[in-house]
């Protein structure tokens, strides 16, 4: 890491780049590391990390996160739905460069996934409050809740509720207890914070979000920070396979109907399937074999899939080869299978002017600045649809990510701290 | 089906065998049906028959049958287990042939299953009853509990205990509630019935169980009874298959150890080699996926095996099989994987002298006498082991047991009534 190496353009007779100022960066990496540490150990459960939104430990999380913001000079406040803002203070009204991401975790979750691009918006706030006036836009972070979608089984709830995205149909979602998120917003005490209502979409300047890669790529490059291309498309289906049961001692092979026979190589060539289509990727993550005993041939397995592209097109084309091949498989076995698409959102570009502004700061910190699809969805993907949308991806060790083991090192943390002040500034007239 | 085609071998002079004798054998079937219909309807739950072991609607059952059994001329007594025994009434002491089946139900299971084996007992015996003292047996009915195994996941537990054969081990078996073998046997009441021994080894003349086949074998035959030549022997594992998780949507395809996909590929391979091997039967029953959500990568895959067939060479041959291929598509996928066995029972035969009996009087009733083995373990296994064992399949609809659909005709337990009484004459002197 090279401290001089800015991305910064700012005029003669200005001040020099933040870059290029006497920014300890190692040492607020160390300070974002102690903030990471204090935030993972906020948590609903004991053993591992679980904080999910509309909680008492998400409410403790947004008391620590607010008391950083007000020392990086922004003024908390909380929007209608429970997210949480630092809001640059300003005179005359600017559009405001949003900088954020989300402090809910999965269960058994990571410290850095969600809570290290807050931590990072603040800091980059924090040094880039001294050319506030100068820059084109108000610098405002954000922290979202319900990202993962681990309690209400639906992502991005918090960024899209920021933009009045939703509907009474997801107002309606139930988590495990049969609670409506409605009634989980409703009984989140936010009293303390001031309210803000909604931004408009021309308040919005655009969006930049900073987030653990949760896959192997940079560190396989040796790389602390990838760019990213954009949000790969997604779907989920349901695929239920329905036979015939039986004991299992009294059936003959020949004359079985066993829906797990069917799901198995269905499952297969599903993976194949993805193995085989460049920038695929394909997974069966839930299977239920019912009545599922160690005696009884299963007379139906329920299980879901999980498929990605960065390009619609192909998820359609994948999405239509698999619901076939099920169908054929059917046919051949006489099970009778049925499918149901659960969720499908479609791949979404960064802005291509703020990647390469993004490029040109990665590039002097690192020398390469590589481009990655996200394959994981996140808040970005709901802001970039009304606003200019960059994300940068911090190297994750092994890859490993929803999990203790989860970690990025203090100096890929002090690169993305740079790399995102060196962004900011290049807007610096 | 024609009364007059008895399979006895009275001598000159001595009475006509019953089964020449005007026995109303449709209103027998009628009788027995009516008290299948009887304790169908005793259950421990309303929706679906469901007699677990040790429960009030067990003891209910025993009430009936025991009734039943007094008014066949048999004298109600229990063991120390809690199986029924109907005793035939004698002067002086014979050993017995037992004649029985079990009372305890799987969980929505169907009236026949056990049951029936126990009505055709009693029928058998109190049409049997006038040529008692000829015999050179004493005809006892039993009523074993816990055949299925549903309640302490062992089965047969009656018929052991019945033979003093269970171990302390077998006494702490627990319920899904903790409760043990020993707890539950202690607090159900058996006041009101006469205590019986153990049967000694020399007390036991043989055994003869009529059971619904449980398979689709003798309706593709288009006959209503066949004779079991054995019980397969059976093995059970369980398998684990220990991978790397991850999220779905950033773990590229190449970078996966994805749990499912080895285990998808088991119980392909499993399914194929039991199809290729004659009498070989193998199903994956269980199969969970952990952590089981949409859009994680499973890390681990746990899978049950039950795999059965009648020599038991054959057995241990397709269980290493198993295990040496799990291991090869774990080296492959660089998947860990782990087996254990959790039961082995070895395969029974049936005695060759009494089942050319009962051939001779079921040929009689049917024109043929099929051999099939039994693919379920029965009571007459853990009796087969000491004493003469044979036993007798009904046809069981569209080969559909341990289901509210299970069914067998009239027509075919009147059928097997008569071969019952014809086997037992058989030994007439």
């Amino acid at each position: 890491m090279d401290p001089s190496a800015g991305g910064g353009n700012a005029s003669e007779g200005e001040e020099p780049p933040l870059t290029e100022k006497r920014i300890d960066w190692p040492a607020e990496a160390e300070r974002i590391e102690g903030r990471l540490e204090l935030l993972g150990g906020i948590s609903e459960s004991d053993g591992g990390l679980d904080r999910p939104p509309f909680t008492r430990s998400l409410r403790r999380a947004m008391e620590e996160t607010s008391r950083w913001m007000e020392e990086a000079g922004l003024l908390p406040a909380v929007d209608s739905f429970g997210n949480l803002l630092g809001r640059a203070p300003q005179e005359g009204r600017k559009p405001a460069l949003l900088i954020g991401s989300h402090l809910d975790t999965v269960p058994n979750g990571g410290r850095f996934d969600g809570a290290l691009g807050i931590l990072l918006g603040i800091a980059a706030a924090e040094i880039l409050l001294p050319r506030a006036r100068e820059l084109p836009f108000a610098v405002d972070v954000l922290a979202f809740q319900e990202e993962e979608g681990a309690r209400f089984r639906s992502g991005c709830l918090g960024s899209r509720a920021f933009l009045g995205l939703l509907e009474s149909r997801d107002w309606a979602l139930t988590d495990s207890r049969g609670l409506s998120l409605q009634e989980a917003r409703d009984s989140f005490a936010t009293d303390g914070w001031p309210r803000v209502e909604p931004y408009s979409r021309e308040g919005i300047f655009g969006y930049l979000e900073a987030h653990i890669e949760q896959g192997p790529q940079l560190e396989a490059l040796g790389l602390p920070l990838g760019l990213v291309a954009g949000i790969v498309g997604q779907e989920r289906l349901l695929f239920s396979f329905h036979g015939e049961g039986g004991h299992a001692g009294c059936v003959p092979m020949a004359s079985r109907r066993d829906a797990l026979g069917a799901a198995a190589e269905f499952a297969i060539f599903l993976e194949e399937m993805a193995r085989q289509q460049p920038g695929a990727v394909a997974t069966v993550g839930e299977l239920h074999c019912r009545p599922g005993a160690v005696n009884v041939i299963p007379k139906q397995v329920d299980l879901s899939v999980d498929l990605r592209h960065p390009k619609d097109e192909v998820l359609d084309r994948l999405s239509h080869r698999l619901q076939e091949r099920a169908r054929e498989i059917g046919k051949r076995r006489k099970i009778q299978v049925s499918s149901r698409r659960t969720d499908r959102l479609p791949a979404i570009g960064s802005d291509r002017g703020w990647r390469e502004r993004l490029a040109s700061t990665v590039g002097a910190i690192q020398g390469k600045a590589p481009q990655l699809w996200s394959g994981a969805g996140h808040d970005a993907g709901i802001l970039g649809r009304f606003a200019p949308m960059v994300m940068l991806f911090l190297r994750c060790r092994r890859g490993i990510s929803h999990d203790p083991a989860e970690f990025v090192s203090p100096p890929d943390i002090a690169c993305a701290l740079q790399a995102m002040v060196g962004f900011v500034e290049s807007f610096l007239p």
